[in-house]
């Protein structure tokens, strides 16, 4: 961390200030010029409040050096995290394919996605009980109902299941849920994150619509930092001017995030596009990337979907986007350090 | 509602949809043109989610032309809506002075400041228990703690109090509080804001921090769909590229809000640039755009305030920059129709 | 187009405008509603100029239905439009290989890295003249000079060239350059584009760094009305909130712009990302998604750069990433109507 | 300057670059931690080009302490500069009203709109002859004929005038013009600055619509840095997500610009919202936040202008304008150090 001092700051409550952070077990260097004083903290300073530091009189301003998550980074954990999810591992070197409708809305259609799927070489099943939809007035999911009818296309399929949770509220009805959902608005709903933390549960964790992936980062030290340390990643689409489609697939997360974390990266193109017809050419470019799997909505009537049915591939859509991934997985990108 | 449709679309599903749309007491009037064929759909078009049309396989893309709100809408309500706060009228033709620490920290502090922005002519006190904080790390708020001490400083000085909500399982906790705050990153936690629209009690809203105007008036009538009209709006900076202040305050928000909605709105400038130094220009430049409303965060000691510090005010440059608005007022922009 | 007008519009004036579109060849279909009247505009709306009509006392907004672009539309020229580069094909099938330093810097040096990356498979060399630096006091490019280094290197090795332009002053430099480059920051600076559509020359159009694809193609069309229809359109990052890289990649704008338009797309990685070990996953992504080229800086002694060689691959790293990309380039998504 | 290096870095090349350093008279101070060693860098580092160091074998990052900015900073030159506009002082103390139609389109237009808002209090006029356009079937001005007829304004009125350059190759046409009008699409034109740099003319520029504050800044350091320091700085509205204004326009920006530069700043509100009933809010909103000027798009019949009428005031309303912001201007801040 790097302190720039106000010029004609006060000498004596720069000693106070670096009594204080002695007591931290931080070190400071001070590096005097002609316009400006510069301290820098060498030590652990994510014990350190940034924002704390920059309120004090004699500070101009404060800047990182370090980064401020620690489970989540890879310069502390430099293996790749492996998450099992009922059984599947995802981080472990193949990509994992998660699939399923947008919105449940029948034993019927979840069921008869969940075979087909399955058989063109899915390993997890989603599928939305709670939805988040920006009107009152639109469909909002058939709740704890789409629950129970996931657990029953997982009884059929032995496909384990991931599905958002909205609330603490809601948490009862996860029990037999193998992979919980935040969804891109809760990223940083704080109290929900602590919450999962407290969970034996794989948590997917969803970028938020304009957050940054440092942002993303802390988010999953929330969840890890209260004791859960099984989090996967998932870029979803940034906010961006762009009006074509509905968010901006930002792939370039997916090395980044590697380098700067152990945990494994699943992108989400059929949310970030919105566009059923992106969902091929973004998902391979993905996978081209590295990524840890990929989640796609798939449904067996898309043009009837409840919500979102525009960006929902046919299964037979599917089961060519799984062909092409299996092609192009072995030229992929590998991170290595 | 526009539906544009394919062009070669299927002249039956086009019957299809007419009769379904119609079945909604919706009228639907053809313009055919060389290349494209769209859609008129009059009548109250709220009740057809969009989303559902643009799945459709003959549809290219919808256009809304109507507000997809209703309750939150002028159009439906043009009388300014006043909404009580402890018997503070938020809406009714003066601004109100919102002021308080960022942080409660103790009850001296608390009163305190209370004491002291009474003075200067605050009419509500606000200050945080629960602190949404982007690190795990971080200062976290007194939590129920800090309410009872915020109840202590209503005691005291007969303020109203404004408190921030972070989850529906601490909601036994703002019995005594007169306006709950929806801070920008619940804007969209559409479980909060139903559970929020079955009480009684106004209800604070911030704007999220990449969100559109029309976005946070639909979360707004997620609150009022369930029962609750008492919504006051606050717009508290947007995220742009902008580094030299944390966000860019709005100030184009208050005329706009003014007109799509009859509800009273706010400003936080303290939030929204995250710099003491630009409260004041801030505050009586939102004055002059019209504003009902200052939040301004206030500290006995902002160098040494447990979070935020970097943008409160003291409590006398509270007690100048109340005097300026009280000078500037009357020159005021109003919304007239 | 899409017309709405006021409720109680005067019906004189809605009389005017419809014998006015008439005149223009336009037909206009009335649907009126209880809340609004909606006009629909039929024919070829590129000649309306439908801020002229949002001007108009009695419209309340207008909606574009069609694109406002003929001459890049794909719509009107379904068959892909391929660019000859002094006998390189662009659009061709083929992705292009064009590499080559971000600043040219000396004849040693950009002969050296014509010769390796012409051996590696580049197709086209890219150099840097005239350099567009936020800072005045920033190096600025050997301008004159650095064009006749560059077509030295051309004649060394054969390659054609590709360097930008950033004024019309400058266009006698540029006679036996075979690619002109509009920068990012010149997209929309209307003169330039004018006069290059009057050239007989393929443009290179890099996309704003806050710029829609729409807004892309009509830069692009401004080109092509003014005769030249020798365009390729680049992608190379735009701006978001992510700190970690400079831009942001955005994939999903290859295949979106192949389907809106007919010109071949190729993408920059080192720009967009700023960091060349960003490079080779977001080239082999891009290639996967479909494009039709890319284009990296590469330079033989990157930590001595003049600018952003930051972002230079080693002529050892380009010739890798030249072998991935020929191994995963079969695998690509193809675009087809 | 911090510059921040790579864990195991080489000893030897961090020797070479601290000698580097010290030829360009910048003292390094060392701080050694345990997972990062930091240097500061003491001196004028505005001669230090960042991109180089970043791009280092060594260095992992570099942060900017100062400003790289210097004689548009105020740091250097504490007092405000005033700017003389043919006589009409900007940044005077008084804000300046610089008013007159979008797009020049008659003799009869421009001169009656010149005379009206002089009587209003107008000081500067403004008239649009080159207009950038998105799109080549718009009307792009009357271009050269349109500077002709300002000027036969600015002759019956005495008004100075100002207007837009888009290209260098158009200078000759601008000299009697008094201001020199340099876009947002252009704010980072170089070229162009470079050569009004060489002028001895007083130059507006815009700031861009996705620039800084210190991107427009760096902006007027290279006209400035050319030899003309009569630059006055304009904030007209950034793009960010709302889609209910054209732009959003950044008030504080202003009493920032006050405090990084010693420049005049001023706002166009008619441009920033491109919605007239929003003209008079933010130009009021301005003014108390400190501005030193608004320009104002004012056309006789603002239905029928050329281009942009939506935004426009009538003659009335303008005067309307005037009076109120000759009313509030007595109680707006004022920046003082």
């Amino acid at each position: 961390m790097i302190v720039i001092l106000k010029e004609n700051h006060d000498t004596e409550q720069l000693e106070n200030l670096k009594n204080w952070l002695k007591s931290l077990s931080i070190d400071v260097h001070v590096s005097t010029g002609r316009h400006q004083t510069v301290l820098g903290l060498i030590g652990d300073t994510t014990v350190v409040d940034a924002d704390l530091i920059r309120a004090l009189g004699i500070v101009e301003d404060v800047k990182l050096v370090q980064e401020p998550y620690k489970k989540a980074n890879r310069k502390f954990h430099p293996a790749d995290s492996v998450i099992d999810v009922g059984g599947v591992k995802v981080g472990g070197g193949r990509a994992v394919m998660i699939a399923g409708p947008c919105s449940i809305e029948s034993e019927e259609q979840v069921c008869g996605i969940a075979e087909s799927v399955k058989k063109s070489g899915a390993a997890i099943l989603r599928g939305g009980a709670f939805k988040p939809r920006t009107s009152p007035y639109a469909f909002q999911g058939l709740r704890g109902h789409g629950i129970e009818l996931l657990l029953e296309a997982k009884r059929l399929t032995g496909l384990p299941i991931v599905t958002e949770i909205m609330d603490l509220s809601q948490l009862d009805l996860f029990d037999n849920v193998d992979l919980l959902q935040v969804g891109a608005r809760n990223m940083q709903n704080f109290e929900l994150l602590k919450e999962l933390g407290r969970l034996k549960k794989p948590i997917l964790l969803k970028r938020g619509l304009s957050s940054t992936l440092q942002e993303l980062l802390m988010s999953a030290e929330y969840i890890m930092a209260s004791g859960n340390e099984q989090v996967i990643l998932c870029e979803r689409g940034i906010r961006t001017f762009e009006t074509a489609t509905r968010n901006t697939l930002d792939i370039s997360a997916v090395p980044l995030l590697k380098e700067l974390s152990h945990l494994p990266v699943i992108v989400d193109p059929s949310h970030a596009t919105g566009l059923s017809k992106l969902v091929k050419p973004m998902a391979v470019a993905a996978i081209a990337a590295g990524v840890d799997g990929i989640m796609v909505e798939v449904h067996n009537d898309p043009p009837h979907a409840l919500c979102d049915g525009v960006q929902s591939l046919t299964p037979e859509a599917f089961d060519s986007l799984a062909r092409e991934i299996e092609a192009i997985e072995p030229f992929a990108f590998k991170y290595t350090k």
